[in-house]
């Protein structure tokens, strides 16, 4: 089952296209259906490898400056990763324990979001370009977006490939023009190393110098530490746990000149059920629902993890049981993930008033199998402790038995979140638009009659929430507005043609959106 | 000269409209002329009122949720600033001693401000409008952009009101919804008073909750922290010295749910001035330079503090000498910041290999006037001595003398800026590539043939910089695009129209830019 790609791994670091020993400590794959160490050694880096990445990232992200090839490049690495797509999904396999078409799957997705970036540069609109020309009190001003500088990006461990070396943040941080350095994840090293192969090969083939991207082991938190406080990071990328995140913003809050961190964190993802919806389709929805709070075993950031349904819903309830007790069972992604998860449940199930609707949590199978877990409680007991509002990473959800007219008293006691799901009919919409403002306020994401697991990736998509859903609600890590978090305006006033980009000249070399004089335009200026 | 509105001030602070009077330490202008208290007192805000103000900002929120109300609301504000225009420029003459015509032009402009943002808000293109219709393999997805909240405004010492009370951040926050609470700057806490009332006056006759604006004095650095560390608080703005602006941000980082703080500081806005331009217009070039170091006493967050010339300019040096010698003076702004200029003086001075240009740099006359400053030196001593690379708010230069090759060096050694200046001829271009990548990188805006000192309110304007010139580059504090800071994405999957905000609709109410299936376009979806 993949383990044929394993000679293939030097277990080294990438840096600027090259195989760099790492000097940190060793770390090992784990095969997550037998929890037993796979063959291969990767190497922490060190400083000087943190360092080289870093130099290297600077002195050639002029090299990513052109967009016409920057465009082509990621075009290139979309093509390289779907011709490597075997035996990234059999490394991967062997090293994550998903299954292998769900693998497939996401190196497709990872190689799409290269290619919806590669759209999102050729067509410029991004640039946000303005140009108000001279008047008699004002002078000729030209403003256009710029690439921030080197990006440090964090691998996740739950999609290895859309949101890890190859992810998102990869592909919108080279997309806005900044050279990245990637903290690999611990727990797939090999999908890691495989990923900057096809990332190097990629942007080889479109002459981009190879500095502009660098992977580097990091299981000691300390990597990830030094490559956050490097005086040439610019920005960071991270997706993870609140606990990881949180030490990375203050890092790098704390830096003598502090740097955004995007960090998307630990979300409960509240979902609603009205009284009307389950009379019309209860059973339906207690399979949909257990299937979404199932799904990747519940290592999901847009899990529903706290679901909301009328008090006496002992039907819908049963229907919800069986559904979750029918789920087939997979390894969770890890161990540290797995105990945290055992750890965080016990707490949960122990709180006075929460009732456990699936008495089977416990361990069963072998390896990082996990059964999931239902648990239940009232408005009263979600309001006195927090931590029943806390997100618990696996496949888990607190149900919360409330009245239709407070749900909105749940959906205020609650964080922010990544998504909320309301599941209603019609004829409740005029009693539920309080529930919708509050929702509005506390999500990056509503999702009306679905569930809030599956993210498309498409130019409306926000994945992103208020604290501590993300470090900040204002941006978005999937879809095409992910590569603002790169940019920085820059504004020319009275400036002559040569030192001029082309975007902002009268007639750039290719039509692009603008706002001239305040109105939007693709036509050129005609002098 | 204008102290016959002192008798109308109340010296209590604003909270929704009415007056309260505080609870914290006794506070009294000054006038800058004589260095005397003047005769109001006002009272600092103590946490009971702060409380207050936040909790007004957060119940007024959904007041200011209709978008043609909220412009509407915009233009009235305008229109009070304007007919309080004589009134308001009386006081803040008594209070910073700034010439009146200068104060009667910075009430237009912040009346402009608010107008420039009322037409933002009604063409909607600011809300990123995104709708993707569904596909076979994806779903209804809208997306705009949604108010963050309750922001907190810092008023700016140097410009009494377009960067104060009425100034661009509170214009900005309350364009993209956010109810505002301004912390008054405590030498000018009568203008203040009247640019509140002002305020509410034309929030009033929109039919706005004024609970959406409070205005709370603040001298004791206590009062800032409560608001900033509040719960309520989604969003900082702030324009001032370094120091004061990176305890605000270490505060707002150290929260549970850190914030973002817009904080516009320190900027050293280095000029660079070729052999070729010295020879072709040397003394017009003295002059005006002289001139923008000079303007308002250098207290300008634009002024060119650092100016690069030509090694052997013996001739441009003793221009540009006599041009600062023959400077009108003009009191200080406050006690406070002339302590700390003459501070911050005498460390400079002192540097070895740096030489006084203007030997008459000591005392004179009366109040807070303070006589023009040059200094001079050259690129191995700036390379040494940090302090050298400072901001020095006040009518200071340091004057560095580098051979055309090493400009790019000089630059290279610089913080952030704001803005940097280059004044060449045509010939020079071919010379000035390098320079000029250095500068995109370190500042917010180039100018070419003119001086930083001017920051036009038009949709390019860039009004920000890297770090310490501003808390982050990707923003800009004046200009259309200023109400990105406010704002956050929300996307709908699925909706159904009854909870979809207007602007997303098929057939919006009002036609405005939006992106549908990816393009831009004004039109409705006709289905």
């Amino acid at each position: 089952m993949g383990t044929e790609v394993l000679p293939s791994l030097s277990g080294a670091n990438r840096i600027a296209g090259r195989e760099v020993e790492g000097t940190g400590r060793i770390v090992r794959g784990v095969d997550p259906h037998t929890g037993s160490p796979l063959p291969v050694e990767f190497r922490d880096a060190g400083s000087v490898q943190v360092d080289a990445a870093l130099e290297a990232a600077l002195g050639s992200r002029a090299s990513l400056q052109d967009r016409t090839r920057r465009g082509r490049a990621l075009e290139l690495v979309a093509e390289a990763l779907l011709e490597d797509q075997p035996s990234l999904a059999a490394i991967a396999e062997v090293e994550t324990g998903l299954p292998a078409a769900r693998l497939d799957g996401e190196v497709v997705r990872a190689a799409d979001q290269f290619r919806a970036f590669a759209r999102v540069v050729r067509e410029g609109a991004y640039l946000e370009a303005h140009i108000d020309r001279a008047t008699q009190s004002s002078p000729d001003l030209r403003r256009l977006l710029h690439p921030l500088g080197p990006v440090v990006v964090f691998g996740a461990s739950n999609f290895p490939f859309a949101f890890s070396v190859a992810g998102g943040d990869t592909a919108s941080a080279l997309a806005a023009g900044c050279p990245v350095v990637v903290k690999a994840h611990p727990a797939h090293p090999g999908t890691s190393e495989l990923s900057a192969r096809s990332i190097e090969r990629g942007l080889a083939e479109a002459d981009v110098d190879l500095g502009v991207f660098s992977m580097l082991h990091g299981a000691d938190p300390s990597v990830g530490g030094a490559l956050v406080t490097h005086p040439h990071t610019r920005a960071v990328g991270f997706t993870g746990s609140l606990r990881a995140g949180r030490a990375l913003m203050d890092l790098a809050a704390a830096r003598p000149d502090p740097i955004p961190v995007y960090a998307e964190m630990g979300s409960v993802n509240p979902a609603f059920v009205t009284p009307a919806a389950i009379a019309a389709r209860g059973q339906e929805l207690a399979a949909t629902l257990a299937g979404s709070v199932t799904l990747g075993m519940g290592q999901f950031c847009t899990k529903p993890g706290l679901l909301v349904i009328p008090k006496d819903a002992v039907d819908f309830e049963g229907e919800l049981v069986e559904a979750m007790t029918g789920v087939q069972l997979h390894p969770m992604l890890s161990g540290p993930i797995r105990d945290a998860f055992r750890t965080g449940l016990d707490q949960t199930a122990e709180v006075d008033g929460v009732e456990d609707l699936l008495p089977l949590r416990r361990l069963a199978g072998d390896g990082f199998v996990q059964p999931p877990v239902l648990l239940a409680t009232d408005l009263e007991t979600l309001r006195s402790r927090d931590i029943l509002r806390e997100e618990r990473f696996g496949p888990f959800c607190l149900v919360v038995r409330a009245e239709l007219a407070e749900y909105v008293e749940v959906a205020a006691l609650l964080p922010g979140s990544l998504v909320a799901s309301i599941f209603a009919e019609p004829s409740d919409d005029p009693r539920l638009e309080d529930l919708h403002r509050c929702l509005e306020e506390r999500c990056g994401r509503i999702v009306y009659d679905g569930v809030s697991t599956g993210v498309a990736v498409s130019p409306a998509m926000q994945h992103g929430g208020p604290y501590p859903a993300a470090s900040t609600a204002m941006f978005s890590s999937v879809g095409d507005t992910a590569i603002r978090r790169f940019l920085r305006p820059v504004a020319y006033q009275n400036a002559r043609v040569p030192v001029l980009p082309d975007e902002l000249r009268d007639r750039p070399s290719a039509p692009l959106w603008r706002t001239v004089d305040g109105q939007l335009t693709r036509d050129g200026i005609c002098s």
